[in-house]
């Protein structure tokens, strides 16, 4: 016998409204319940071997004072991961997720025995202030190597994974694409970063501005405005996140800027949103915005604002939760718990 | 030297603005690792031993129609706590916290060898319609026994815990406790428990009034208030919750019926909000607005509104997420990671 979608549905929802528990009290986890057993066509859905894939790249916009960082932050960032220090391992770690990190397109050459996943494309992006922020080649390399990663982590048997980056500057990357996506003034796209007062951060908008006004006839090709406005990181993680829907993995959506990523993403295969689970909203002014655009609703508000893969990292055990439930729970009949009276 | 309080403050302060992350940008996780470490006053926080304590009682006032599930579900709810398979048995069993069943007053004699931790203060409270829910000496019982199961976790090395309740009717309890505690109008702390129809809510709402009218004269004496209202498990938990801050333990706050225990407690010694974690805001009602009032921040908005403890559960693991990087990330010094520009 064939079950058609319709009736596994019913089944998923009746499999979670029989758990002990008044119908709907779960809340958010009954969504992601029911969004993993779907995804996974299933009543007996399962998580395993946990992935966050951390991309990093250098960008040519970083110079034009977008950034409280400086750009060598990037770099002596990626050492940090691989070292165990930073936030996303410290949450990695804790939730027994494996963590990878890849070299997009860092300005640095990485020497030590520990290295990053290289997948590098090129030296940091070009400033978009007045020129493509990378070539149509590195471009389709960014696709192809994203796809690349997320095929051999597939090839563990993971078939949850997260997407994290790394890359100063990148909050005005994100915001540009953002704007040209949604067709949205840059104004309400564009967010303090790692921390920008407020000159700086009339002046980002500036910068901004003025890369959009002399990229003035890029249309709106999702392809086109990942090469116009970068970064390596950002277009790879189009590309892993594409990948990651066609084995059919849980896509974990970071914050900012892995949401713009997935909004490319999402403009050139709407299917992928079925897989996505929106971890955090981040308190990076555009991203409410955007979550709202997707009509995604975030597990965590934590006001974080760090990016990494972070929100992925310390939303996994929450979706843990949902899978958790629908599993082991006790139905009203198993457990002999009489139901509502009425 | 001694070192000031605020000495101290300032290095715990220092110590999360030196890691390798944007200053304030893992938002509540900050404030998490802060209020901890201020609490166990010490730049090397722990927490050791997570307990959760479900306290259960039966209330008079469900056979007056208050609650969309029949009395005895208390009873069996507990059963089915005992045998693992409620949804708090699942999130307890995930992030391996120590899960305690309380009799507070349930109505009914456990026999099998499966028994709850037995505090039972009588078979259930009067219905508070038209008389007081316990006496006197009961909720004083109540509160020697809530301490009691407190010091009792403290020796096996437990400094934080959770508290979560099962009860049909509690949410009644709540609301008319919340309306007197606070003073506000009992149609704002009144809401859908397990899942009410607008005609049985407006029901619900209409005994409450009815049961504020007889009880007029009740004065706002916490006690007395939750002598007159119950039940049971509301007392016991806001006596628990007293102890567990005597014991400088950090006191995780689960939904709409353990804020009101908690209120009651704030009442009696308001310095109790300093140990004080609120981990999930309810869709009940009257939760939202009681976290105003306590200006609390709680880590999740899930939507639920299950109660159990279930809150705590989920929230725990962000509780841990806090103090792991407060005590593992590394400093912008130890990592070589180049600091803010300007």
């Amino acid at each position: 016998m064939v079950m058609s979608q319709t009736d596994l549905e019913a089944q998923i929802q009746q499999k979670i409204d029989f758990k002990t528990k008044p119908a709907g009290s779960l809340g958010m986890l009954e969504h992601i319940a029911f969004q993993i057993a779907n995804v996974q066509q299933t009543l007996s859905p399962e998580l395993s071997k946990p992935h966050i894939v951390v991309f990093a790249g250098s960008h040519g916009i970083a110079k034009e004072g977008v950034s409280a960082y400086p750009a060598e932050v990037t770099a002596q960032m990626v050492l940090n991961f691989l070292n165990g220090g930073a936030a996303i391992n410290v949450f990695a770690r804790q939730h027994e997720i494996e963590l990878v990190i890849l070299d997009a397109g860092v300005d640095f050459v990485f020497e030590n025995d520990k290295k990053p996943v290289d997948a590098k494309v090129g030296f940091g992006t070009q400033s978009f202030l007045a020129a493509e922020a990378m070539t149509a080649e590195q471009c389709a390399e960014c696709f192809t190597s994203g796809a690349a990663i997320v095929k051999d982590i597939r090839e563990t048997g993971c078939n949850v994974i997260g997407f994290g980056e790394m890359g100063i500057g990148n909050t005005s990357s994100a915001a540009v694409i953002m704007s040209k996506l949604l067709d949205l003034p840059i104004a309400e796209c564009v967010g303090k970063g790692t921390g920008l007062d407020a000159t700086q951060l009339e002046n980002k908008l500036s910068v901004l501005q003025n890369a959009l006004t002399f990229h003035e006839q890029v249309g709106n090709d999702p392809m086109q405005i990942l090469r116009t406005f970068g970064g390596f990181e950002i277009a790879m993680m189009c590309g892993a996140m594409l990948e990651a829907h066609r084995q059919n993995m849980i896509v974990l959506v970071d914050g900012f800027i892995a949401s713009v990523a997935f909004l490319a993403a999402f403009k050139m295969n709407n299917k992928i949103i079925e897989n996505a689970v929106f971890c955090h909203q981040s308190d990076e002014k555009g991203h409410r915005l955007l979550l709202q655009k997707l009509n995604a609703n975030p597990v965590l508000q934590l006001n974080m604002r760090l990016g990494e893969g972070t929100g992925c990292a310390v939303a996994y055990p929450l979706i843990k939760s949902a899978v958790a439930f629908f599993n082991e729970m006790a139905s009203f009949d198993s457990a002999q718990v009489s139901q509502k009276t009425a």
